[in-house]
């Protein structure tokens, strides 16, 4: 479903991946048996036939019930908690949402909190829902993250005053911890409907599981879709029972390898289409807090075509030659199901030629896009930057899904053959104590006082 | 007005900086006296007392005489020709604008166009025109990139259809060269009022030029604030007629060589306020462009805080030890000339505190956002990763103006001690040419021909 080309890649790098291909094999095999470094974190591997289907079913029958009218879903979370619904929703949503007055058609609208500390933001959050109907949905494991705590303490004041309790407890669904944890004792408390962030699927892993189908569903997302486009990819893995050693996802991680092994230090993902932001900023945490450990790992860097060839795209061509670059395409504008591929727009005749732009008239501007990607690539490659490249068919539901799973799979198998455990964070803990310490949490207050003595 | 502090960048990386800054002092007083490697394009330093004051009386001239009704500004242009715009506009207006149906201390829109090739973004953004009333401000040079070019065409088609001829011309606005040019062609013919792009000023220096200032003026940014927040910075270089030595910007420019010299490839840009994205977007091609050429050059990254913190956090923290990191730090919420400093918020106290947050109960939010920025850099700093710290006074036109200056100038004088010539950008032309040969430009027939057998 999803293609790779290498034919930019770089001769010496070609071979390199070629020869790295039986261990990414071995590594996928590792994942599929579970008996891979972290295999009790695989739970996210062919999880649309395991339990995605079903828990959409379940998703479904609870958006049916709810009674109160809504227009805006809150996504409370941080991380994986939110990056993997905001690249769903931002790839497809209208760009400017809130001037789309029309209900026909009209999804209902995402927005986001608890993913920073900006107090500005907090502020304009709640402006905006004095327009709005909101439901939150408040999305972490522990509860005990001090970003989407401290937001959801401001919002749960906000939905009770603005409501009353009732109305309040009926209007918020907390994603979290099956059993344990601060948030799912609050919500068992005040009775809210509740979902389950899955003990074996890291956060990073977790947009197929309630944490991003939830809010998508609730928006009027088709999550059926997301979860048959992964599905589709798990099952390309296996053909007739037998691994397909040939997978595009083995090539991708093997390339990766091959580029770190050749002195490369980081990996920029460059995209055409501006929706996809946040999809790239999925993917920049799935692969930079899988790999970066010690003291290894590409860095992930985006690039969005073409606008960042107008400030990244000096250094691309001619700057330090650190980077691989890996182009994703798209087949086409949108789905067959999604309505947005009836409207086009090409350049238009004007009946003269005074700007010099003759020569595209009449040409969908879509056309001059995909020439800028493939002129940046032959462009980049040609200044000493090895290039890949991924295709997905449209920008709708279906190949985001397949790209979901396509980038899962290969951010685990190109973890292992690295030679690390993709499925921890650690590092991430060290700022979050620090935090704790300086703001005077109980039982961090002595490090807190030797931290303010530093600063 | 900016303060530079290198508590935390490490013993000896803050020795070579201190060796490196007579270097860094000479190579400004080669920018004041105008004999540097590309002196020919230094006409943004001490801008706003050579041109800025008497340009922005110019533009307020204009905007009284307008008299066509709007709310909306539609810039078309890319790189330089509208991230300094945005970086002000996005730093300062509302999240939610379109929600904020009250006249009342509105500014009006700003939207984008021409700064990327996304069909689908153009098609949605003459949606939301049809919502509003707008004046176009097309901003290129030279007239030929085809972004801006694309987007103008379909643009001025679509201004000619609603408002008619007369009305439309009425409505565009173009910065460009002050005499050549298709651009400058063409809005002579119809009688277009136009501003100059300077023959001395650079694109990604331009935006206390009429490329910035134009727009945010007629949008209701207070641009003379912008250009004294400058004004001061570019005052304290010399103290008493003698070269300020001292000035954080000269430390900046050193420390980010020694750096680079100590095997460093990567700066990250670390910033607290959301809201500063597109600052850092600003900076990013600022740095980029200047620097990343014959093989040199810190990498530009943003790590927006705490946000990425759930993302890229990992990797700062154990990953690959490449990058220095620089901290953003803001000094004030608001300005006090902008009325959002009275709006607060803080951590509101429910009279329980079964989410254990009770400790932070009562405090403002920004007060915890500072803490995780100290949290964050405690942490990097200990993880390896050598960190500065920058910081301006608050979120308001006059700091932004004044961090445009301070980058500006140390930008140029990092590059110049880098040994580059920071005011070039020849690597960004050749993915253009390509582009004109992929779609048969006339005259890049052959290049295409020979480009299209590639692919």
């Amino acid at each position: 479903m999803i293609g790779i080309d290498t034919s930019f890649f770089g001769e010496d790098l070609v071979k390199s991946t070629t020869d790295l291909k039986s261990k990414a094999s071995d590594a996928l095999e590792s994942i599929i048996n579970e008996n891979c470094v972290g295999s009790e974190w695989t739970g996210w591997f062919d999880w649309p036939k395991r339990q995605g289907f079903a828990l959409a079913k379940e998703i479904h029958t609870y958006k049916e019930k709810i009674d109160v009218a809504y227009d805006t879903v809150v996504v409370i979370g941080i991380g994986g908690s939110y990056l993997g619904t905001r690249a769903v929703c931002d790839a497809l949503k209208h760009d400017f949402e809130f001037l789309q007055t029309s209900e026909k058609d009209r999804k209902k609208h995402i927005v986001y909190a608890g993913h920073n500390l900006s107090e500005a933001g907090l502020i304009e959050l709640l402006d905006a829902l004095d327009q709005l109907k909101p439901i939150v949905n408040v999305i972490s494991k522990s509860g005990t993250t001090t970003e989407p705590s401290v937001a959801f303490r401001v919002l749960r004041n906000y939905m009770e005053k603005r409501f009353g309790k009732e109305e309040a407890n009926q209007r918020i669904v907390a994603t979290t911890d099956k059993e344990k944890g601060v948030l799912r004792k609050v919500a068992d408390e005040a009775s809210w409907k509740t979902f389950v962030v899955p003990d074996d699927v890291g956060g990073r892993f977790s947009v197929l599981t309630a944490v991003g189908l939830l809010p998508l569903a609730l928006a009027g997302y088709n999550i059926n879709a997301l979860l048959e486009g992964a599905d589709i990819v798990f099952d390309e893995l296996s053909k007739d029972n037998r691994l397909n050693e040939d997978h595009p996802i083995l090539t991708y991680a093997a390339a990766r390898l091959a580029a770190w092994e050749s002195g490369k230090r980081m990996e920029v993902l460059a995209y055409g289409e501006p929706k996809f932001h946040s999809l790239v900023e999925w993917w920049k945490q799935l692969f930079g807090e899988s790999e970066g450990k010690d003291g290894l790992g590409l860095f992930p860097a985006g690039l969005a075509s073409t606008t960042d060839l107008h400030s990244l795209g000096q250094y691309l061509q001619d700057g330090h030659r650190s980077m691989i670059e890996t182009f994703l395409y798209v087949e086409k504008q949108g789905s067959q199901d999604n309505k947005q591929v009836e409207r086009r727009l090409h350049v238009p005749a004007l009946g003269h030629d005074d700007d010099g732009l003759g020569y595209l008239e009449n040409r969908y501007i879509d056309e001059v896009n995909k020439g800028a990607l493939d002129a940046t690539k032959v462009a980049h490659h040609d200044g000493g930057v090895p290039c890949l490249q991924l295709t997905i068919p449209g920008r709708d539901e279906k190949s985001i899904g397949a790209l979901f799973a396509f980038f899962e799979t290969a951010c685990a198998v190109s973890g292992l053959i690295l030679g690390v455990n993709p499925f921890d964070q650690p590092g991430v803990e060290t700022y979050k104590k620090n935090l704790f310490g300086l703001m005077g949490k109980p039982g961090f207050e002595e490090m807190g006082q030797s931290l303010r003595k530093r600063l």
